[in-house]
């Protein structure tokens, strides 16, 4: 999916929610354990159906399917076909947070933007240039480079800044603008990091920006909204658990339902 | 497998190589694909059972699974599952370079250390301190941090300096030493990166490195050994494609094992 067609699909449907599929088994509900389907896709499929119209992207976080194994690959796959076959017009992100050397990048590449056909992939910066640009070899898709996270251990490395007082991840923001452009690359930045969106936009005033962190992280929506958002919205809000467990009973998908529209109420209202 | 462990069995066998499973169906030998196994299992149990003598470490990269679906995931399950049953002194890494917020790096830690087995895991230190805590929470389990990586892009954010003159690996290497220890934390330096190698032992004397780039990359091992080693060998040198694709006809299990004999024999009269 291209910018033009992401910009559109938000302003038709008046949100740029992203929901994250982060599926835990321990803490779906109980009776999809023993249904026929596999009830990490289970779960998935009833959270989609219910959130789809709310929410213009989905977001696996890869971490919590590789710990099922076998079981969760098998999910994983199941949910990018179904999203595929049913809701082609919402964009699909891989949060894999990847990158290697230039051989083995190419091969997670080939894995997510490929085999599976996500949309986008999140990537880590740490290696540098060729960790990163076998992700940006396929047309109409995308690179979500991480830049400032939502995490306490950002302040670690993220913000060592060097005797011109830049600090890393506006380096990584400045350097990676050498290797694509706002058709081809977005950043990771964190709801929690509050005015920092300003200094962000400094650098890249019309990259779209996936921002995690709302909810059960305490991020504010109006504050990156205020500080982040651009003409084009120019963001992707995503919300996981805050809406997949609102309710652990068999009314989860109701519930989830109701958090997801609630955000993209609020959205609709702050949408420029 | 804890530190006295793996000294003990890098003296015994005069060895300190890691032979990298970077398994690609394009470059195995045609015959494997059409047999009764998964060809990449296959590949990999006649590669471990040629140099099982000559190693003292396995690291499949887990790109290379990932690609190729739920046969690439099952292939990775097999050969964990046969090396710890016949092969129960090799240390097993996860070439993973994961690293995400705490609740997410908890479930690829599980996922690679708990339900896959693996000793180490290798963690980009991208996202500071709750990205990699969770991996250090298994006990005689072992978290690689990426430092000074042997790919072209390590110059893009790991010589980032402050105004101290500090780099940002050297920031990573001492800043970690507040989460683990000589028994717990392993580093990633790349073979092409020399003399490097000086300047990193001042933070980290007496750490395990893992040394990726000797091989296809052009790193030299004297020179690793050199300005690398310590009294306890300190080292851990990887091989990948100079051994697995030594030959690709119905020798390349012979083929493989006289590389990786010729790198121990090299690393016999290098050890101190």
């Amino acid at each position: 999916m291209n910018r033009q067609e992401l910009i559109r699909i938000i302003r038709q449907k008046q949100s740029f929610l992203c929901v994250g599929l982060d599926t835990d088994l321990q803490k779906i509900p109980k009776h999809l354990l023993d249904g026929p389907q596999n009830p990490i896709f289970a779960f998935n499929k009833a959270i989609i159906e219910a959130t789809a119209p709310y929410c213009v992207a989905y977001k696996p976080n890869l971490a919590f399917y590789e710990c099922y194994g076998l079981q969760g690959w098998e999910a994983l796959e199941q949910t990018v076909c179904f999203l595929r076959e049913h809701y082609p017009d919402h964009f699909l992100i891989a949060d894999a947070k990847r990158g290697d050397i230039g051989n083995t990048s190419r091969m997670y590449a080939h894995a997510l933007l490929e085999v599976l056909d996500f949309d986008a992939v999140t990537v880590a910066p740490y290696m540098g240039e060729d960790s990163v640009t076998p992700f940006l070899n396929y047309a109409g898709k995308w690179v979500i480079l991480l830049a400032l996270t939502s995490n306490g251990g950002s302040r670690d490395f993220q913000l060592f800044e060097n005797a011109e007082g830049t600090r890393l991840f506006e380096e990584v923001l400045r350097k990676s603008r050498e290797w694509g452009n706002d058709d081809t690359l977005m950043y990771v930045v964190g709801a929690t990091q509050g005015k920092m969106f300003e200094e962000i936009r400094k650098i890249v005033p019309n990259s779209f920006l996936l921002v995690p962190g709302i909810g059960a992280q305490g991020g504010s929506l109006e504050e990156v909204c205020r500080y982040g958002m651009t003409r084009d919205c120019g963001l992707l809000v995503n919300a996981s658990r805050s809406i997949l467990y609102a309710d652990n009973s068999e009314n989860f998908a109701e519930a989830a339902a109701l958090e997801a529209q609630k955000l993209q109420k609020q959205m609709a209202t702050l949408l420029l």
